[in-house]
């Protein structure tokens, strides 16, 4: 199975299944971003989930924070990002069309494997291929504007956060004072950013509305690089532990003179998503942001103080590092479904083998946990099925599905990554007792009905 | 005590506790938004764990989703939203300030106890008392704009959603596909809106961004009156469950000359907040919007067999009629908050009492469910502590605390709502026991120390 045609049997399983929709798709959709069905809105919330314990809940050193999207204009003055979050853009003179100038001459490379000699004059417009005439590259600011307040004008001018970052640091004061950590400690944040790309694609890898699962981690300055590696290591692992083959992840050093403004070093965790082009994308970035942004937030608030440390035992005061690992939800959403997709021969009821799509989700991601399937639709085998999965649904999202053939059933519920079938029979009725089928091993067993929520709760701890 | 003062007091802990902070405080806030500092952000997670357990993942009848914030322009085209989501706004000739004409004459009528007989000619200049000389109403639109794509112009120009609920109706078809769910059946969605909001404030109750938990649920025209009032109910049901007083809460019925262009019929779910002028304010409204939504999106886009539902049985088409419970996640938690703050006499070490402050919080809502607390910081208690701490912290958000006072830590978390506090002594480096100590009886128990997960267990069911 190739690796591209597995991405793109994903994108249709997320489609079919309701994991993935088109955003506004019945007005002819759009390519800023995706709607998620029942069952993605259930694993982006598990993914959600299982960062924010890990990351925050179960850490002494870590706590949460939810911040507006929509700050105060003097935050992203402060921050530098109406100055220097821009792109390049050049316009052809034959469409009038526009591109992003470090895009094309990347393509150029990647397919002559040497620059262009004469810079964008050796590029032909992409679309008619004449002889490319373009402008002079502008910046063009990857900030979404909204407007607040009564008029359309400068004074109501907002931006959208690109990132939830600066809401943790212009919240740094409050939270340490009320939450009483001192450095070495970090704030979590899960939240929608927005970015206006110029080109969206590859599924729900670019979108110009996103979510984000970052944690800035505040740390003593000389601590910086140790603790970089440490999160490093964290971070990888955190994907590892949820199910991700560590072949599919690697470490990407970004090169000095390519770091954002405020980086010292940026490691980016890819997965190899098996895009046409350049197989691997990036999950999450690690940076060291070093005391950038509490500095410059201190200098432009004049509150600089409060955007220190004071170490009263060394008698010190200091603006502390912030390590930064950065997180893409979505994205991070995309990778556990390819990596957990799988095609296998599995035996069918005729004595031979069928292809099964099996979505081999760890059970703590699954968006149903368990699924009741009375054998067939029957008086007394629903109703005793319908209790069964009332009484499951007290602790898991448990689905109970009663129409069409039992091994279509079956199919369904391996190809959205149910853990575990409970299939209602007519020995049921007899013996109080049903048979749960692994959906990994495929293997059944015999349980008594007051014991299935004890079997499910032993095997889905942590979910 | 009075109302009103349980309002301010109730605020000022949000800030103090690390509930709820201004938005970009350092740079003089703003009142658009609020951020949730770290127990604001376990509280709200809470609120919204509880919503999705009761009215999506326990219901066999009700799926999720999870949308985009920026549909396309075609949806609010549709839904009416472009034309009719408008307040009429005036301008005072004397500050050159606008208001809103409605809330002018409302308030009026308040302090004057009928209408004003020539209209906003009798209402005065609010800022410098002159009689008042006014501009004519006009609209004003509640929608945030925004613009997608490398020009600022119509074609980029989009809308930030001031409602989940639109896209809920324009997925109507892919989920009810892909979930293979009938009428009646329902679709939950919890997420950000945004309103251009002329006056916020009363703190968290009015901001021009904030988060909503909408369910549309799908009837068959005729059912609908009944499924409204099945709604109220249970929804009315579902503050006084999670611990807010009966008689704090009450129908408001909106006239019918006051409806949304979509409704047949509203009944606000309010709550006695105790603001200065008016006590109530809304927490939800539980509206009939009848077919409006989808036959008007079926309409613009064509798809108006796919808004439908063909019912095989009767051989008959019709489109489903809607009955919208919607609920503002922000303005719960602030009736939670109110709700629950109590100040009690309660004794102190020295004989005597003491005023506390307490959050009596439900468990499942509560930011932190237990406290470990070494009576004094000691090179014994404190890594016992530190290691019952982790334990718990697997399953819990779990709360560690060694400095200051036994009492003051007591208070603090009292005053955070948490629910236990454990308290490791010198007794128990002899018997391996704890101090278990209730929030709300105060009374204390010893548990010896492998107990302690299961005590909280017990205790924090369906936490």
């Amino acid at each position: 199975m190739a690796t591209t045609s597995k991405l793109d049997k994903v994108i249709a399983l997320c489609k079919e299944r309701g994991f993935v929709f088109p955003c506004g798709e019945i007005y002819g959709g759009t390519r800023s971003a995706w709607d998620y069905g029942p069952f993605g809105a259930e694993l982006k919330d598990n993914i959600k989930r299982q960062w924010w314990r890990t990351m925050v809940q179960r850490r002494d050193d870590v706590v949460g924070l939810d911040s507006s999207v929509i700050l105060p204009t003097a935050v992203w003055e402060a921050s530098g990002h109406v100055q220097a979050f821009t792109d390049p853009l050049v316009e052809s003179l034959h469409t009038h069309k526009r591109y992003r100038a470090d895009h094309l001459i990347e393509e150029y490379e990647a397919e002559h494997g040497h620059a262009p000699e004469n810079g964008l004059a050796d590029i032909p417009d992409p679309e008619t291929g004449k002889p490319g005439k373009w402008t002079e590259p502008r910046a063009f600011s990857g900030l979404l504007k909204t407007y607040l307040g009564v008029i359309d004008n400068e004074e109501g001018l907002h931006y959208l956060r690109p990132e939830t970052a600066q809401g943790i640091f212009i919240n740094f004061a409050n939270v340490m004072q009320t939450a009483r950590k001192k450095p070495p400690f970090g704030i979590g944040q899960i939240g929608k950013s927005f970015r206006n790309e110029i080109t969206p694609g590859n599924f729900i890898f670019r979108t110009r509305e996103f979510e984000q699962m970052e944690l800035e981690f505040f740390v003593k300055p000389g601590e910086d690089e140790e603790w970089h590696e440490y999160w490093l290591e964290q971070r990888t692992n955190w994907y590892v532990e949820l199910g991700v083959d560590r072949d599919n992840l690697r470490h990407y050093e970004h090169p000095q003179e390519k770091l954002s403004h405020y980086s010292k070093r940026t490691v980016d965790i890819e997965y190899r998503f098996g895009f046409t082009g350049s197989e691997w994308g990036e999950l999450e970035g690690v940076a060291n942001r070093t005391d950038y942004d509490l500095s410059t937030h201190g200098k432009a608030s004049g509150k600089e103080k409060q955007l220190q440390y004071y170490d009263q035992q060394a008698n010190e005061r200091w603006t502390p590092y912030v390590i930064e690992p950065s997180a893409g939800l979505t994205r991070s959403l995309m990778a556990f479904m390819v990596d957990a997709y799988a095609e296998e021969e599995a035996p069918n009821a005729k004595g031979g083998t069928d292809t099964r799509t099996v979505l081999k989700l760890d059970r703590r991601l699954a968006p149903v946990k368990a699924a009741v399937l009375p054998l067939s639709r029957n008086a007394d085998l629903s109703p005793k099925a319908r209790d069964l999965a009332a009484t499951l649904r007290e602790h898991w999202n448990v689905d109970f599905d009663d129409a069409q053939a039992i091994g279509r059933r079956y199919r369904r519920q391996d190809e959205i990554g149910t853990p575990f079938c409970i299939t209602v029979d007519f020995d049921t009725l007899e013996d109080d007792a049903v048979t749960i089928r692994d959906r990994d091993t495929m293997e059944q067993e015999r349980v008594a009905l007051d014991q299935v929520p004890g079997y499910l709760g032993q095997r889905l701890l942590g979910c």
